[in-house]
């Protein structure tokens, strides 16, 4: 683990203040200040993969934070959104009341929209990528993973498996993470290559595998884990009789998956050579991680 | 009103059709039916300002209709967010059911979120502006008209004003209704100057008065409209007591700003001559209007 959770912490440093930032710009008002809450902590893994993949491509760590910054709040505006009583209903989000329990329930809906408002201005910015070519690439490709064919996509297929009759199998439940969670790591992986109009496709090998073992590494966690440590209520999908990685395949059967997934993902990353030593790193923290 | 019904139903036609094929590209999902659900019908009065400012600078009705079709994702949006029970709680919207009553809560939401994702990449792609530096233009405008500082801003100020100790006073209204729905507004009729690269002052101008003569208007229709026309519940305001411009000014006062705004909004548009004829028409028709 040479160095991965120094560079972890730095890239968290870094996205976040960018991302305060910019959200200190807008008009003083109470959605501003919640908005400021809802960025706040968490590991910034999707950020530090931005930094990562642009380093792999010389981009400067100052122009690609503004993609870290952007992808992070698409992340937490999902995790607000998600946290309402309509969604999950969770009153905890990184060891922290979440929004519409601090605040309300209007707050928190309008807090999520703005976030995702800003996190497209931030990839519109000249600061963001060397050429308007790369940054609009940066734009679709971020509407596309986080929009009704993505992320939001995943939601709405998650849900929809709630009240589904049967549980979902293997296939149904990869294809749902792939979305849910998927879409927006391997925007993250990639913006790096996108900045600099290079080839996605190593990168966006590594991403697919790397989501899916960071998902059945959750389940592993919502499972085994410390609610403590994971900032978050626990054991809820067992609870809920939801299919998951650990339903379907054993937890013996799920953590040799997620070994198999890293083992493949670390392979993706061969183009790169010696330069991705954190990016392998950040393979093995998703499965040995314990929050 | 020479032609403007027979422009504003064309511009509708070509805008919802470009929105509807956007939101058909989609994977197959009770989300993306909601989403055409939530995009049907309205007045589409922005994707029209989008339309005819396009057209004075030399923008093809075929471009301008992708930054068309993305105003309307985002005031769709916008609407299936603000119905929400947390938010103004309504059960009808454009004469139809509301998504959170037709489906639920949590589709509703993700309708809301993915519209806004979908018109941020309905801007992106190629199609949407001759040059590169246009379309960043285009998203970045949105990004701050729709966000914490714009439409969100002016949703937020609504809110707080309903549990403020006193109502609003004249000033306070009119910058809560320049952000609420001004700011959509302005886009909307700045979009063609951004298209062509040109100056956005006389249109952000004609769209500011607009906007606020288009906002005394809903207000005098919340006390003498009709609600089968209107397609919503109406006198909320009133019964709520909270400020609006007719509280403030009076009926006769209102109508009176109304029609001084408007004649601001025509006067704005001399630098473009008798081809802003269908822009003043739009003017007129909206202290005219009936619903």
């Amino acid at each position: 683990m040479s160095g991965f959770p120094e560079a972890l912490s730095r890239a968290a440093a870094l996205v976040e203040a960018t991302l305060q930032d910019e959200i200190g710009r807008l008009p003083d008002s109470q959605v501003r200040d919640a908005m400021a809450y809802a960025a706040q902590g968490g590991k910034k893994l999707r950020g530090f993969l931005v930094l990562e993949s642009a380093r792999l491509h010389g981009i400067a760590p100052e122009t690609a934070a503004r993609s870290g910054a952007a992808i992070e709040a698409i992340h937490a505006y999902s995790l607000v959104h998600d946290d309402l009583p309509a969604m999950d209903d969770d009153d905890l989000r990184r060891g922290q009341p979440t929004v519409h329990v601090r605040w309300d329930e209007a707050t928190a809906i309008l807090v999520g929209d703005a976030l995702q408002s800003l996190a497209f201005g931030l990839l519109a910015a000249p600061e963001a990528a060397p050429t308007p070519e790369a940054r609009l690439d940066l734009v679709a490709s971020l509407a596309r993973a986080a929009g009704g064919g993505g992320m939001v996509l995943g939601q709405a297929l998650d849900i929809a498996a709630e009240s589904a009759e049967a549980p979902l199998t293997l296939d149904q439940i990869t294809a749902l993470q792939a979305a849910k969670t998927g879409a927006l790591i391997e925007w993250a992986a990639c913006a790096g290559a996108r900045m600099a109009q290079a080839d996605t496709r190593p990168l966006a090998t590594y991403a697919r595998t790397l989501g899916l073992a960071f998902q059945i590494a959750d389940d592993i966690l919502d499972i085994e884990g410390d609610t403590a440590l994971a900032g978050k209520r626990l054991n809820k999908d067992a609870e809920a009789g939801k299919a998951t990685f650990v339903s379907l395949l054993g937890l013996e059967g799920a953590k040799a998956r997620a070994r198999a997934l890293v083992a493949e993902a670390e392979a993706a990353l061969a183009p790169y050579g010696p330069e991705a030593h954190l990016l392998r790193d950040a393979a093995q923290f998703v499965i040995a991680r314990r929050n």
